[in-house]
């Protein structure tokens, strides 16, 4: 039976995963860590999927990163043993969960102010195991961060020298196509550790634009990426990836043709979102790549069809790549699977984890 | 119990929603409406809630409008009576569902195409009552609906005869700030009807931008609003609510603040959303309307501080007043209810019902 077929068993609108292709994406981007020695922690937050995190770790990834302690809570629910947490844990209630956590799995946090450390402390003394805390750097993307490699060490002494954690290196969410300059700051930061007698057993690197050349952070001893297990336009964009790469699309329906060069869909920000991540337009439609997708609202998309001779019926179906594919994966309860000439539909486990 | 202390008790990121304030808003856009002879039909889509659905039919409401049949499945089993699903629904299993909640409560449906139509009739020909369905009108919006009197006249005419249907009247979704023109739309498509000998019970417009100018539209018989019952910043740029009429907000945590004038909160797109309509950053700051959220990703907000004295410290929690809050509602499993003293959690029934 043809995906065609397949899909027309599905309800609209609908995310789908190519199954093998996400398959694909992870085997391809594996041998490349394989090839150059990095270690591969994928980021769970693009599919929110146990069986795809599993997936990742099968085919060689060292463990996963989550954002959220309840993205990791669901994750070692599901059985994974190694989970990242790259966001500074602050306040009682999330500390507590996350003192459970570690007792059900190798855990690892980030802390890039002496509040965290200091509160992750507090529980973690009294815990059986220490906690690893990596500290996080503001290597150039301007989000969180310590600034410099004074800042790095000052911080790595108070977790080494906090009763309950452990300090377990550096960890960066880089800016994107700035690899020298990553490379160099956090080499510093080695260095100041080095000097200060505190050892740096791990540097954390991520990110899926860079991904190709992420081997070019060579301070780095492990990579985190996400969205490459998917692939969505963003990345067809950045030029590390085609329309065929890309696992995860949204299924629509074209609802009305109020004129001739306009076409409504049954896709809006309830699933697309409106992340534009720079482009113009919210998605790209694999049925006829010059349709432009010009405007969403909650339950409609509008597409203009004047740079285009693709003339759909109401009732037609079309599939789009978004923009973003994360923030897709977290608007719906489940996903349909296209593997194995069947579609199934998979509850997103992980889906809508804000604490 | 101050609301600061009630806030202590509840972990961030979390959606609030201040009840008193919610039905303050329900009343003075109601008693509008009842001052003007006009009945109001408001929209689910912002808040998903049960219970704020019921308070607006005991307010006066003469029913709810839903997007989605998954929301009006919500609402019909909690016991609303009277919806009407402003949306053209396609497909023999929406349509199915369709009439199986026409036999729990009094329904209607919009159309704007001839396909439409007939997939419903297909079905309703069956059933043992007869389907209202109104003709969608573009009267300027550019989203859906018929584009002239003509051609409503045509969708009215094939509704009239097909079997199972009924035509109950006219829907649009007008532009904002363009009150004469589309009234004159409207009352030129009453006039063919007329002439036509179709009656046209009732006219259906809405929006909450352009709510107290809703008897401008002087042919319309009722009126869809949303957003009215929240506000959001949208509405306090467009000039028809201030802060203090807003009820729903995003309670957030400073959890970085890497340099002087930035500061990191633990509200990102997966609750306040990347929506713009129109505005420049994603959110009012509550304690420091000078604080520019100038980005965000998945589970961060980037804050500038550089037009503010505003220092927080990490750990520090503020309130945001989202740019659009029906999608915020819809980013949630639950939001917190402030009512009487208390803090309580309350389930978003009709979030992420995308079909």
């Amino acid at each position: 039976m043809g995906s065609r077929d397949l899909f027309a068993r599905i309800d609209t609108p609908a995310v789908v995963i190519d199954v093998a292709q996400a398959e694909r994406n992870i085997r391809r981007f594996q041998d490349y860590a394989d090839a150059h020695g990095l270690k591969l922690r994928p980021h769970i937050k693009t599919h929110k999927l146990p069986f795809l995190a599993k997936a990742q770790i099968a085919a060689g990834a060292i463990g996963i990163t989550c954002q959220k302690i309840g993205e990791a809570e669901v994750m070692a629910d599901a059985g994974l043993t190694d989970i990242l947490i790259t966001y500074n844990i602050l306040g009682a209630a999330k500390v507590l969960r996350l003192a459970a956590l570690a007792r059900r799995c190798k855990l690892a946090v980030v802390a890039d102010n002496s509040a965290v450390v200091d509160g992750l402390s507090a529980v973690f003394a009294q815990e059986p195991a220490p906690l690893e805390v990596l500290v996080e750097c503001d290597t150039g993307a301007g989000r969180c961060g310590v600034q410099n490699a004074e800042e790095v060490v000052a911080l790595a002494r108070r977790i080494a020298a906090a009763p309950g954690l452990t300090f377990g290196g550096l960890m960066t969410y880089p800016p994107m196509r700035d690899e020298a300059k990553v490379d160099t700051w956090l080499s510093q930061a080695q260095q100041a550790l080095s000097a200060a007698g505190l050892p740096c057993p791990r540097v954390s690197s991520g990110g899926t634009p860079n991904m190709w050349r992420a081997h070019d952070i060579t301070s780095a001893t492990e990579h985190r990426a996400g969205t490459y297990i998917y692939n969505d336009r963003s990345l067809i964009k950045a030029g590390v990836a085609k329309p065929e790469d890309c696992a995860l699309s949204v299924l629509a329906t074209v609802v009305s043709r109020p004129t001739e060069t306009r076409a409504i869909i049954d896709a809006g920000t309830k699933t697309l979102t409106s992340d534009l991540l720079g482009l113009s337009g919210y998605g790209h439609v694999v049925e006829a790549p010059e349709a432009r997708i010009v405007g969403l609202s909650e339950e409609h998309g509008t597409l203009d069809l004047s740079a285009t001779d693709w003339r759909p019926e109401v009732g037609d179906r079309l599939r789009i790549i978004p923009n973003h594919a994360c923030v897709v994966s977290n608007m719906v309860d489940s996903v349909w699977l296209l593997q194995n000439g069947t579609v199934t539909q998979e509850s997103v486990a992980a889906r809508g984890k804000i604490t």
